[in-house]
């Protein structure tokens, strides 16, 4: 597994919030990561769909780790700022969010994610997301 | 308890993921609704912050309720969009977010929500929220 | 011309902002609409580039017309919200925006849009936008 | 006139797209910035309100500048990114946008800010803001 995988799947693996939506990266390369994970019912909203917060978390997992994917060891990336439309109700058996780098920066890195639903026999986009992330240098503190 | 407060507190209370977020509604008023939980180590992000996507979760309830506490019976809410800048590291033992409604609608209502951290002696501002929240009417299988 | 065309030709003609920044439609299709325009020294900011808000009139209006072009007769379309994220300084000779429809809806829309300029020889995205746009109906006095 | 009033006014003053829109600035505190202009009908989309792209780019100018009224001298300002909703149709005879710094750093400032219409004895506020700034530094070309 070459550096940057190494180092997304890393990172990706001490998030303690991933583990706990049953989420795992799908695939990882330069600019990209894919996340997906199972429906579970203490993760839904007062209708029995997904909660939005669940989608827009692993949107954000998956756009911030495109980012660091592109990003030069010992910088720490962060999230800036995400904006999130809900597209249809969150429904499904599984789903995968789908995170892009747009435009790469020294400090700030755009990032756009699709979140999937899937059913047996059907996807469809439940969600969009785009998003700023940032490159933290110089923190002894934060690494990737 | 009022009817607006029944209504949003009983809302709420179907949200399993609030319950997997341990966090509880804080205080409902006509259109601002706050919601307190604590830190758990089961929801963080690769630096031992809250994941974001946890603040966001909560912000989005909080704006959701602020909205619903103004909607008439029979209707129910859905998030179309919301938007979070990050001020600061999620740390914290505690945390608060304050939805309000900024422009009640018929179909549309905007609020915005601050989302804060609390340890001992401290409280700062770690989060803004700007969100449109939708009033679905004439569809019986949603409902609050 | 097809009605679709007429109607979104018709619509962008009543807008007279659209002409103090010299745009005209380059191209309309079911769900997506291209606007252009050239650079002109009465639109910049402080350091002679297109001021922000140029970049994203002209990116309201092409995904405001992506979204009229699949509403039916009748109906009026007015923006919700819309996020941009400016990815280069807005330098160059000439614009495109092109406006997307990513999910249409009964009362709400959702797209996207590019932003492109162009120097002799070179194009470069320099923002996006995700937009939400509501279908206004029951209005005698908006259309279109 | 203090240094930081001085030198908003200045890069104010170079915005050549604030003179096309009849923009001045009402007031300068620090953290704090507000911009005034009058309805003109170049500035109209196609149902005659202003177009949301002029409301958008007071409030990007108003952000901006209230960032950079705390920004150290030899800093420019350039807008990353801004998102606004859209409360109510910008009808009225004169308008004024409110920015405010919610977060002032050292690379990135949050903002938020109001824009208001007014009509002869009554005030609403039209729509709202959440943007970041961005300080840029070593850069001999921008200033401001």
């Amino acid at each position: 597994m070459s550096d940057f995988k190494q180092r997304v799947q890393a990172s990706f693996d001490r998030q303690e919030f991933m583990k706990t939506l049953g989420a795992r990266i799908v695939s990882i390369a330069p600019g990209q990561v894919e996340i997906g994970w199972p429906f579970q019912s203490n993760l839904t909203q007062q209708h029995g769909f997904l909660h939005a917060g669940v989608v827009a978390a692993v949107a954000d997992s998956a756009c911030g780790y495109a980012a660091l994917s592109l990003m030069p060891e010992g910088v720490a990336v962060l999230s800036v700022e995400f904006k999130v439309n809900l597209l249809r109700p969150a429904a499904g058996a599984h789903f995968r969010a789908v995170g892009k780098v747009i435009r790469p920066g020294r400090t700030l890195t755009v990032c756009a994610a699709e979140v999937h639903s899937a059913v047996p026999g059907n996807e469809s986009v439940i969600a969009i997301m785009q998003a700023t992330m940032m490159a933290v240098r110089d923190n002894t503190e934060l690494v990737d």
